[in-house]
């Protein structure tokens, strides 16, 4: 299948549209999440795993800083470093998540430990971090614009859990409220980035890969907690079992 | 948890007691596939998304030849690139496992372009290559040892296939005669180094984490299948979809 040349507003359109097919709030885990499906057990799950999603984000983005060719691009992207990893202990992204680990009752030492991470979030994750390393920088911008979609899902995600859960309050969820300023403005960015800088066909093809394959990281987080956690009788040897 | 320095017998029970928790003949996925429970359609997608593990493997390999410091050890290494890519076109076992996929009725092409692969696939191969070029090549090799543990379910599974599906015969199965003399000659290099050089409770206990690791790659690849294939309404965006 030949692909033709878009102009930047229709390869917008075109990554817009992967996100409406692929994006994880589409996915039966999300729905179930947020409304109120899940027992404490599952949430803990969710939260513990999606904990080293988070806790890569850095690595991620200081991979990407490290091959940006000027000083405008590394201060932009630097202040996704700051977000996640704060100015302070206990400021940060990464710190605001383990207040919700916290909150729901998981030992912070555990949680920190990896140990029992589902195998299914690890690959999905550092294929995540490899990815960013390995491809192309615009390629790597690309990855990030999952983002574009994140308000949507984060309003869903936190109304939901505090409507349907009496374990949950909005200091643990305290993780999500600067996202939804931060997410846009990095948003903006990488898409006018990849808009600007994406000017063949071969660039187009592999800015819209990228998406998609960021898409997959972030389902197949979603399908292997679904499968471990809310059917009966499949978590793997070794992983996390709700007590 | 500290650990003791063991004996070079109590480092291979310890490893084999791993392999029986943890490897994925336990899977229910691999006993619903050899007792006949799946229909052509999943078969198909487990011929489909097994191939990029196998067609992953010569890099796998590849990469730690080139990091085998003596001439013994990369011959000894080199066999498995000419066990897996043969010495002509159409033989070794990448070639025999498209025979497998051919006779299910799978499109050659679609096989290799890796379009219909699920995203948990994609990552556990990914991650066991990435596993075997970035860890120490005493892990690198401790990471192949599941071949430990292979001919029994690859007895399995070839007398449950041609048992139970008559779209299945010896020919589609070819892929996996050679492996029960193959596997076996090399799971006893593999143990015999490991026993040898992992001296320190150090090495030990990285030897039984590259084998845990290794174990849950091979599971999250049955946990993506069943998932997607076997419960109702779970294949995710753009992987394959049975005709």
């Amino acid at each position: 299948m030949s692909a033709a040349l878009l102009s930047p507003d229709a390869l917008e359109a075109a990554l817009r549209g992967i996100g409406a097919e692929r994006y994880h709030n589409l996915h039966p885990f999300h729905r179930a999440l947020h409304d109120g499906k899940l027992n404490r057990g599952q949430v803990q799950a969710w939260a513990l795993n999606r904990y080293y999603y988070q806790a890569s984000i850095p690595a991620k983005d200081a991979s990407l800083l490290a091959r940006l060719p000027t000083a405008e691009l590394r201060r932009e992207w630097r202040r996704r470093l700051e977000d996640h990893d704060g100015d302070a202990p206990g400021t940060g992204g990464v710190a605001r998540w383990l207040r919700l680990t916290d909150g729901l009752g998981l030992d912070r030492a555990y949680v920190e430990s990896l140990e029992g991470l589902l195998p299914g979030t690890r690959f999905a994750v550092e294929a995540y971090v490899h990815f960013v390393r390995e491809r192309s920088v615009l390629e790597a911008i690309a990855s990030s614009l999952t983002e574009l979609f994140s308000p949507t899902i984060i309003s869903e995600r936190v109304s939901g859990m505090l409507r349907n859960y009496d374990f949950i309050n909005a200091e643990t969820l305290a993780y999500f409220t600067p996202r939804l300023t931060q997410a846009p403005r990095d948003s903006d960015f990488a898409l006018a980035y990849v808009k600007e800088h994406a000017r063949t066909v071969e660039q187009q093809q592999a800015v819209l890969g990228a998406l998609k394959f960021k898409c997959g990281v972030l389902w197949s987080m979603l399908d292997a907690l679904d499968y471990a956690y809310v059917l009966p009788g499949n978590i793997p040897p070794g992983s996390f079992r709700p007590s």
